[in-house]
């Protein structure tokens, strides 16, 4: 006989849990029989005592269980989608899907919100009018059929014990467990139906990750989950030090993606979502050319095509911010560094971002970063503008940024390739 | 600003809480800003991380300060008070109050009821006809005036965030830790306004800790957060592998009692209780033989004050179960060992003990040690007699002592010392 108090005191005392015992708690949990302070003190037991591979793998799999799985059948070009465990300036989404999609693969990418100081794509692509995130699983299905990429937010019914562990881990200081939150990824994107995954592992300031040790073994933990769940997945370690690309912020980065698509795309951004491209076309066995998809405006058409098919309108002005500071250089000299963190609590208190779910974001506010390290840079010369709907916003923002920005005397080696590794099941 | 959130990752992360971060959160969990989730996820990580000292100190401290402190100055004689962690056959109280009485101290005795397979002191005393273990403060300290000892149930209003804190403790596997035992132990003890405390730490299979190094530190632990709140406090050691005395149960450890009152008690449960009480008379300064005190008859005198003083008649014959069965030798020769926490678990199951704290107990269920180790026994001679109201608990209780009794072929050497050390501040 199972009961809580054993459950929990079996991981306390560094036990592996049966398949049993974590089946029966998933149950138990959904039917109340388990409580909340019972599962949060199980939560952090996790937290010191770990989950093996195998405890892992039935965790995950009860989490995919207390909901649907998606059913892509009617789908007929290979799936796969990407994820990222979240950067400060990461639009990759928005370009990635749709040049996928450009080149005979269908995404189906099932997004959560954005929370804390890293923005969410449905924020982002909730800034072109019209755009809808919500969509019912057939619509969703239509979309992905349609226009080759669907980028949505995942239904109720997808992994919802993961739904209710999230909200208490974040209250309970349980997050920063890497078995939790590899099972809390893996089981939305196995619920989601793709055959293949790509896991974006971001690691540096503005990443959750400051460590790359703690990030490798994230990626190595998820890419296992993944393939023992019948999903292709490989990940890529990228650096989060600096904003990726100049835009952050909700309209902000949509503009930057949409002339990423056409071609004018920063370097830093460019070769991450570019490896992310070749590593997805990879794993479904497509051998097409995502630079030329870009060149020969097929990319940006298939990005027209997946916001016309949620009701947005692709070539509708975006909401522009009608206030601006900026922050200049306090010498002359190289920019050696612009802190990722600091440039996105900032923008998040500019209002880009938000604190609790149920909060609304601003489209417009969001920051501009107008020289990048490795660049020179003169006393007085912006280095930030920061955008805001009220002015109210700046003085925070602006405390938010002093210190991020590093004047050095010499020009600085060449900036470090922002892909650090690969990390293959 | 303290929130819930970074005090539960400071001590996850084995940060030490500032008194303040302590203070604000007993403060926010009376007021339910800090959720019984998120206490339970601080609980947990407390298990793993600990308290240090100055830690310990202000959280029994917020603990006592959430409710009242008893004011005894108006009890003439010095206040003395022992606490047992729990024992089987452990009826040491109802001994030692009245005897350390007889010898001129006041013992203030507010306690808790018997949970799992140790006894409750409360418990054992209902099983006297009219004896009342609810008092109100001023009946209270009108009992230990006149009677010069007093066993109740401590009001709600003596650390009510320790009560609070114990029920969550039991549903979410965070009872065993050293400095949440302590705290909540000496949280009570230091509210109940006694100026001298003994602590009988049992250590054995039938005790809370089975390890003597447990039981030492425990010892320590609660000796410090006495001394540190104004309360002299010591601590024994004591054996708790075989049970105490050879009574276990309710009416049959009043009944042992007595005859331990007048003169007839075993030689173990007499070991411990002179020990006891001879601490309690050297901490306030009584120099005085609680031997002749039974000799003499006062402390049986003062056993029938103290009953009297709360309603019940001493003289009153106690229930006595109707079904009896017994557990015989299966060979001859020495009995080597009883299994306290096997007898404890039997006795629970007769009847004499609760599995939630809402359920009744049964007066006269319990069981019998007809030999103790150290016995010569001869093949089918009865060495536990098991008493229950009703026949069809016996199958269980049967079933719990399978094995409890040890037998061997040779004389073995003398029972150790039941008194192990003695930890002093």
């Amino acid at each position: 006989m199972t009961d809580t108090v054993s459950v929990i005191t079996a991981k306390r005392d560094g036990r592996r849990l049966s398949d049993g015992d974590i089946r029966w708690l998933f149950d138990a949990y959904a039917d109340d029989r388990v409580a909340d302070e019972q599962m949060s003190a199980l939560l952090m037991a996790i937290f010191f005592q770990g989950l093996d591979g195998r405890e892992l793998r039935t965790w995950t799999a009860a989490m995919i269980d207390s909901g649907e799985r998606l059913d892509l059948s009617a789908v007929s070009r290979p799936t796969v989608d990407k994820h990222s465990t979240g950067g400060v300036g990461d639009k990759v989404s928005l370009i990635l899907a749709p040049l996928v999609a450009a080149c005979g693969a269908a995404v189906p990418q099932l997004s959560g919100r954005g929370l804390g100081h890293t923005g969410g794509t449905l924020d982002k692509l909730e800034a072109i009018p019209g755009w809808r995130a919500s969509l019912s699983t057939a619509e969703t299905i239509d979309v992905l059929r349609a226009a080759g990429a669907v980028i949505c937010a995942a239904g109720a019914g997808l992994a919802p014990a993961d739904r209710r562990l999230y909200a208490l881990r974040d209250v309970t200081g349980t997050v920063e467990s890497i078995p939790l939150i590899a099972s809390s990824i893996m089981s939305k994107k196995i619920a989601e139906g793709t055959s293949a995954l790509v896991l974006d592992v971001k690691v540096g300031t503005g990443a959750f990750m400051k460590d790359l040790d703690r990030a490798r073994e994230l990626a190595r933990t998820m890419v296992t989950l993944g393939t023992e769940h019948g999903v292709r997945t490989t990940a890529l370690l990228t650096r989060m030090d600096v904003p990726l690309g100049r835009a952050v912020g909700n309209a902000v980065e949509v503009e930057e993606s949409v002339r990423a698509l056409r071609g004018d795309g920063p370097a830093d951004l460019m070769r991450v979502t570019l490896a992310l491209a070749a590593e997805m076309l990879g794993l479904v066995g497509i051998d097409a050319d995502p630079r030329e998809a870009i060149a020969s405006g097929r990319a940006f058409s298939a990005y027209q095509d997946m916001i016309r098919a949620q009701g947005g309108d692709p070539d509708a002005p975006l909401p522009r911010a009608p206030f601006t500071r900026t922050v200049t250089a306090d010498r002359s000299g190289w920019l050696t560094g612009l802190d990722a963190l600091a440039v996105g609590i900032a923008a998040w208190r500019l209002g880009a971002g938000r604190a609790r779910k149920e909060d609304p974001v601003s489209a417009a506010a969001g920051i501009i970063c107008l020289a990048k390290p490795g660049d020179r840079v003169s006393e007085g010369q912006p280095v930030l503008e920061l955008r805001a709907d009220d002015e109210s916003r700046f003085a925070a923002a602006l405390d938010a940024v002093s210190g991020a920005i590093e004047i050095g005397d010499g020009q600085p080696a060449a900036s470090p390739d922002p892909v650090i590794d690969r990390v293959v099941g």
